[in-house]
């Protein structure tokens, strides 16, 4: 059985102010439960159905708090559409500390993402490509939200995200011998070109793209070709797919030992 | 001012059978309307703010009826979150026929994928790659839902989506010489493997993939490696993700002149 007040809370932290009133979010979906019970993450209450706790074993280990609930009360209390067997409140860890140099050979920076799912795809394709860092502008979506939660699938458990201006992580680039690679409508043709070895990719904003006043930061300017039948073509591609492009072919590069070696 | 009765028809045509019974769909957001105005799509009904309509030069060549409204109106009949200044009425265009012989070196069968936005933005790829045809088995998403068309951010003008059966397209593919290619978790690394000169890429479901009972069809098995940390990664890409990421490497290997070459 979930309280009134319990669904009141986890309608509540579909807001950002609430998040950060209670420092709580939510997970939703039972994959993505079943991987925050593997992580670090600290589950305040879990609402699951019983068939969810038996099959996957979920003991007081797992949970401060566990309540049993049937589907219909958790379809009353879920923020989905189509709700699933559970539904878990989590603490808000600390913000990691900003590293002291850049080890991983391929970093992010979003300047400005707004997308709640366009972010939460981002997070999936880092933890997929291996990216140990994803640097955020102040004004990028919070990850907490739940449709980013959601669209991660997961990988919110598993990657570290940082909220910073522009300005630190572009010290933090230099001093760790690491170059900024962004994609520019002027760029360089990004299948003819060899990337740094040791990349930071900045992606901006949907509309507008990078911010004009990090142009300075930016060490090599790259973009994906279009290949337009009778010249009439999307005008862009969406961010998330260019960021999985450009991981992509960056791990390309380096299999294949064409990485543009840096002095 | 915009009537009641068409406040309730545009509610109507965010579901399917409304859809199919009027013969009509929705297209909000000034970009995709404006994509729209440039192309052969049928506008029966524009509702813009005067604004739009002056700045635009909107006349009755555009659309059969043009209703100016203010952006509360328009907020009131629009599907949208965040709506902008117009929606269009449109017809839905009836299906292209399948093609004698697939020419492009580059189409798409879509195995039954749910997602609106996935299908939405998959379409969005294919426009900027140079895809003339989408294929897509009977169950996946309707390109007319207005998840689909505002997330191919006005691609739907310029794509040509057919919905058949897998074994049409199969028979197609084979009377072209085109290898049907397609991601397996047992596939071969795609970094290291070249793809046919003539490809049709088959994308499977979000949850099971490419249909077991399709795999017959496929010539060629390929994945796309991942880069864990400590082997704790991401279960999967995002299927519009992974399409990106193939159709992208697809195109490099072309313009690198590495396809293999088919007998």
């Amino acid at each position: 059985m979930i309280s009134k007040n319990k669904i009141k809370l986890i309608h509540s932290l579909s807001q950002k102010k609430y998040r950060k009133k209670e420092n709580l979010f939510l997970v939703e979906g039972d994959k993505n439960v079943l991987d925050v019970l593997q992580s670090k993450i600290n589950i305040i209450h879990l609402f699951a159905t019983q068939s969810f706790i038996t099959s996957n074993k979920i003991n007081s280990n797992h949970a401060q708090e566990i309540t049993e609930a049937d589907t219909a009360e958790i379809k009353k209390a879920s923020l989905q559409k189509n709700p699933q067997n559970c539904i878990a409140l989590c603490k808000i860890p600390p913000q990691n500390n900003l590293p002291q140099k850049l080890e991983n050979n391929l970093s992010l920076f979003l300047d400005g993402i707004q997308d709640p799912g366009n972010l939460g795809t981002i997070l999936r394709i880092s933890d997929w490509f291996g990216i140990e860092y994803i640097f955020c502008s102040p004004d990028t979506a919070d990850i907490f939200n739940p449709k980013v939660v959601q669209s991660s699938m997961g990988s919110i458990c598993r990657t570290k995200v940082i909220y910073s201006t522009f300005e630190k992580i572009f010290n933090l680039a230099k001093s760790s011998n690491v170059k900024i690679t962004g994609t520019f409508l002027e760029g360089e043709n990004i299948y003819a070109e060899t990337l740094p070895e040791r990349t930071l990719l900045i992606m901006g904003n949907e509309g507008n793209g990078i911010r004009k006043e990090n142009e300075y930061g930016v060490d090599k300017k790259i973009m994906i070709p279009h290949f337009a039948i009778n010249n009439n073509k999307a005008e862009s591609l969406n961010v998330a797919v260019a960021t999985g492009i450009i991981c992509s072919e960056f791990r390309r590069q380096q299999l294949a030992g064409v990485l543009f070696e840096m002095k």
